[in-house]
């Protein structure tokens, strides 16, 4: 039993798109590919050019004569499509959807998604095969994809739920973040500097800016390696080096 | 002051691609292209041809000679990368990313997102440009997008922030569900076709698989007409009709 939702191109006109696709899927970390009457080779030069080295979905894509044959062993199967159909079904987003076939995986069930001809999309008889449609929220002026972008789209939500993602990390570079002594002392230094200049401002507007200073020191999350930079760079232009 | 970011192209190679990118972003209501050195014209047939109806972004695009003009007046920009980069900054995964964009512009400041060459992508100096790297989370192993789906997943996030989805909902085609009575009713007189015929289980089988036949048509949230659909048929296969 896969736990890869199957992609299933119904009806693919262009090599080149089918290739495309291909790229798309390995971006997502999905393999399993089925083409129902492609139009052109999947296994031509065009294709296999177009899939940016990831030929190895297209030698073991299956194809099949009817989408019937293709889904044949699949327990639950989603129909991409933006178009609205007149059939009684449960619409996802691509999102909502990558997270319910993952419960119906966890279950043991093989899932597939199912996508239509790059000139017409998923025929209605398609669409009645399907459990479900996935609709990719986009903008109503102007819906149209490119079969592959549909194929990314989606494969990029179901591989959000794969990984575990941190939400927003600060690239270090092996460094750490400088001790809070060390941008305190860089910043009295910095002020020295200022005092050294004729006309520093003194007071109530002296005090203002040195806590602006700080903050601006502060906020930067700054590494000793940035720091010493820093000390290098002021005290060059106040001629002290 | 734009409420939506701005997409950077710097250095694009292409003009298929440029063009194609300006599909990506009316896919994704995103409307303002700004072009840093692009070694194909963005007005060529090529481009406006795969920009497959966005033309509109192309002919209002504006063209720079380096990347600090292209991002002048802006106040927060985005470095899309998928490279590691040895360079101090927060990294963001695409979807966090838009919604710190909708804060950032919400407080009135602009915002945009360079994405770099098709064959070499950002350069470190454009990306030491940049307060952020948006990175796309992607199977490891095969990472490398076409420029154009680099733009598109990053604006279907921002796309995804702007709209009201619902979670999942069933397409009615403009009927309502069936009553429960008119479920019960369709079941009874299933089982009554069932009676009619010779071998029909008796007892606790005949119990269950009542129950079964209850539970398959509530689960299925069948509407009205389905349910004369459901008439017609086993009436029809029973002979009765």
């Amino acid at each position: 039993m896969s736990k890869q939702p199957v992609i299933i191109l119904v009806g693919p006109q262009l090599a080149e798109n089918i290739g495309m696709s291909a790229r798309a899927m390995m971006n997502c970390g999905l393999y399993e590919l089925r083409l129902v009457n492609p139009r052109e080779d999947h296994l031509s030069d065009k294709a296999i050019s177009a899939s940016s080295n990831a030929e190895e979905i297209l030698y073991n894509a299956k194809v099949y004569s009817s989408t019937e044959e293709a889904i044949a062993d699949l327990n639950f199967v989603y129909a991409a499509t933006a178009r609205h159909r007149d059939q009684i079904k449960s619409v996802y987003n691509a999102d909502t959807a990558a997270i319910e076939m993952n419960k119906i995986m966890a279950e043991g069930n093989s899932c597939g998604i199912m996508f239509g001809c790059e000139r017409t999309g998923l025929s209605n008889v398609d669409v009645s095969l399907a459990n479900a449609i996935i609709n990719i929220p986009l903008n109503p002026k102007h819906s149209s994809l490119n079969l592959s972008q549909a194929v990314l789209l989606i494969g990029y939500e179901f591989y959000k739920t794969q990984i575990e993602k941190p939400e927003v990390h600060l690239e270090m570079n092996g460094t750490t973040l400088a001790p809070k002594d060390k941008i305190i002392k860089f910043v009295q230094h910095f002020e020295e500097l200022l005092e050294n200049c004729g006309n520093y401002r003194a007071g109530e507007k002296r005090e203002k800016m040195f806590i602006n200073l700080q903050n601006i020191f502060t906020r930067n999350q700054l590494t000793e390696q940035e720091l010493n930079t820093l000390y290098g760079a002021i005290n060059y232009i106040s001629r002290q080096n």
